[in-house]
């Protein structure tokens, strides 16, 4: 239904846009739900989307469209903007956003911005700027709700209607408790507040069993507290346990999708390419490495056939027939193999001190289906090649399928298991290592069978 | 720091249970908070998971340890459960977790267990086991607020604070206003509550603008709806805009984190695999299928150089030592094609319409790589392989490189984006279609044109 509702909306804003409508744009854009623009950006081209920023009114939708557009546009688009509509936008923003639009932004410009905001009493952007990006740090927010233990329900409610700050809080659930020093010693939340009578102070119905991060953890490991506990924020402490931030769970649905896509590209050898999306070159030059690993691997396969190229010669060439397919089998078992494994270790479904009973379990998979195709193989060799020696050139290409997908298997289990112990990512890691290892023992395997059967 | 808690905690039960300490575990396991219980039993074999299981007490915690651990072990576990220990954990279970639960129970156990807790008058589990598997209606809870737009702001925290059924609600945040026949009218927060005077009725201090979801809408596109918002939960209405659940954020990140798993895992033609890890058989039928796409990709690329075998006996038996290296950059940069374009999709950046820009960016990636990679394999060729037509042979190789390497950027991203635009899952189909195409393309093109070049 709200998806329904977001097709047509793209709809008639392409439409508008195609007819230079632009009052009529303004009207709709003015009236449309926040989270309902960045969709509508999404499906337009580059010079559109600047176009319909600019008939933006409010500054905090102008602050939201920003901080869900990708990087390389929302980057074009402030290019263009002045510091003094850019300070206005980033005023309206919650901290975690404006700082993340300060890093983007041309090093001058983020001075200027960042001395205007601290004349006007802004907050500390520039603290924030400090923390290491995927650190905890950098992705809270310090727009949060903390008292006095001392405080009664009644003077907290009263606190909640009265100061303004308060109102504009992005996820106003928890109330955390402070003591003198600043430092977190316990958490409520509005439901306790409303079902305690009023003259309770918030000492007796805080919890205080806290569980906070540093501001220098993982935002991985962030979200990994956060989906367990099922909690709504997560307090941030610094070394001092004093309270700096939270970190909200919508922010961590974030991360959780960000971490997924970047382990996904990362096993095709494309770790940081939807950094940058447009560019041609960066595109290259991220992919360029991984694939000069299998490029390697390739090579040394090229060496191990041109050393059986004379008994190729010897009226065995329809050997070399059958390299693709046995190389192949090979290749996918063991991208599947190392997905699973990868994937595995990653969600926590896999401990990587199993290492045998992983493996073990892989390469029984791998030879069943290499016995499989091997049988397979062999008898659409015996059937369609009549040469001198077909029940040989039989069994070596069925061998062949099946060694090639019986060590593709366990190499693709065992690589990200050693990796991942040895703490290398086994996202980034595996993929080329895994294709050139299959490859050439894939190669060398079969050649070696087929010339010993076929007698050469 | 709750993870290295958490870690200790391991290690702990780990030697506990090797020494068999059995009271002492028993104290451990009822102190420590039932989200640190599911890492502990991932940690140990199945066997130990079974023994461990038995030392908790309290049924809310074996519940909610059931409802986190894998399938196939919690399916093992309530196999030596009777029906009355059944029955008292499910009564403590959130509605969700608890049809969950009751769907990998065998079905005369489901029966019993559902009449016992139909004559206890618990809630209608057998209306929500009625909904598809990864609807809206499966994931949801039926525990929510629902109250009458006339109550006062008074009337709200009196009943928030007396009635017994709404201590238990998992996420009690969001206020649903719903009028005399039980549809969805209104929403208000336990915030909007604390700061309105009293008196004031829940008509006015609720928003009527409710985003809600029907319960036949699949979980991802909930997912979606959740994140976009930043809503902490979205109500579900049945066909009549009668609320009929919620579903809360918690299991919206449980929801991502599947999805992106299915994803990845489609991606490799193991689509279904983390089900039932345990199952080899399971695991091979799994795989099956992929397999063969690609085996018969590869048995065509037999004929195809089966069909050159002549030329390959007559002195150029070289020629196939390049088809590994060839087959294998089209292979593998066809994979970063397809995966960048894949999961470009499932998160929206890439729109399915803008086809041919996705398209010719990577194909132009594809013929820059290709020409890298075609020099280099040239100079190796040119280099070492000291034969007749040395230049030919170079040219050839490079140019298969080259042309393998386009086209398989080209199939890369050209297929997913059909797939999508034709409804198919690209994460599905692309896999064994891309490998396919790009072996079989890439062999003929190269063995075209080395036999063009080399006059054969």
């Amino acid at each position: 239904m709200a998806l329904e509702r977001n097709r047509i909306l793209i709809e008639t804003i392409n439409r508008l846009i195609r007819r230079g409508a632009t009052d009529r744009l303004k009207k709709i854009i003015g009236k449309v739900h926040e989270a309902d623009l960045p969709p509508v950006f999404r499906s337009l081209s580059a010079a559109s989307q600047h176009k319909l920023f600019y008939l933006i009114d409010d500054p905090e939708k102008k602050g939201y469209v920003l901080s869900e557009l990708d990087e390389d546009i929302a980057a074009d688009i402030i290019e263009d903007l002045s510091v003094a509509q850019l300070v206005e936008i980033l005023e309206e923003m919650p901290s975690d956003d404006s700082t993340a639009l300060i890093k983007i932004l041309p090093p001058e410009t983020a001075d200027t911005v960042l001395n205007i905001m601290r004349k006007k009493g802004a907050e500390d952007l520039e603290g924030l700027l400090r923390y290491e990006e995927d650190t905890a740090g950098s992705i809270m927010t310090t727009d949060f709700i903390a008292l006095k233990p001392e405080m009664t329900a009644r003077d907290v409610i009263e606190t909640l209607q009265s100061e303004k700050e308060y109102h504009d809080i992005e996820m106003p659930f928890y109330i955390y408790v402070i003591d003198d020093e600043g430092r977190l010693v316990g958490i409520s939340s509005l439901r306790q507040l409303v079902v305690v009578s009023p003259s309770t102070p918030l000492r007796n119905f805080m919890s205080t069993d806290v569980i906070s991060v540093s501001t220098d953890m993982d935002q991985e490991e962030v979200a990994r507290i956060v989906a367990r506990y099922n909690f709504l924020a997560v307090p941030v402490v610094d070394e001092t346990r004093r309270m700096v931030g939270i970190i909200t769970v919508d922010d961590i649905i974030d991360v959780i999708r960000e971490e997924a896509t970047e382990d996904i590209l990362k096993m095709a050898g494309v770790g940081e390419e939807f950094v940058e999306t447009k560019s041609i070159v960066r595109s290259t030059r991220i992919r360029l490495p991984w694939l000069f690993v299998s490029f390697l691997g390739g090579v040394v396969a090229v060496f191990i056939i041109g050393r059986f190229e004379e008994n190729l010669q010897q009226g065995l060439a329809y050997l070399a027939a059958f390299i693709p397919v046995i190389m192949g089998m090979g290749g996918n078992i063991g991208i599947q193999s190392s997905t699973i494994v990868v994937r595995g270790i990653a969600t926590g479904r896999i401990n990587i001190h199993h290492l045998w009973a992983v493996v073990s379990k892989e390469l029984a998979v791998g030879v069943i289906l290499g016995i499989f195709y091997g049988l397979f193989l062999g008898a659409i060799a015996h059937l369609f090649f009549r040469v001198d020696k077909t029940t040989a050139l039989a069994f070596s290409v069925g061998i062949g399928v099946l060694s090639s997908m019986a060590v593709a298997a366990l190499v693709g289990s065992f690589m990200p298991m050693m990796f991942a112990r040895l703490r290398i990512d086994p996202a980034v890691a595996t993929g080329p290592f895994v294709t050139s290892a299959i490859d050439i023992l894939s190669i060398l395997i079969y050649f070696q069978v087929a010339f010993l059967l076929l007698g050469l």
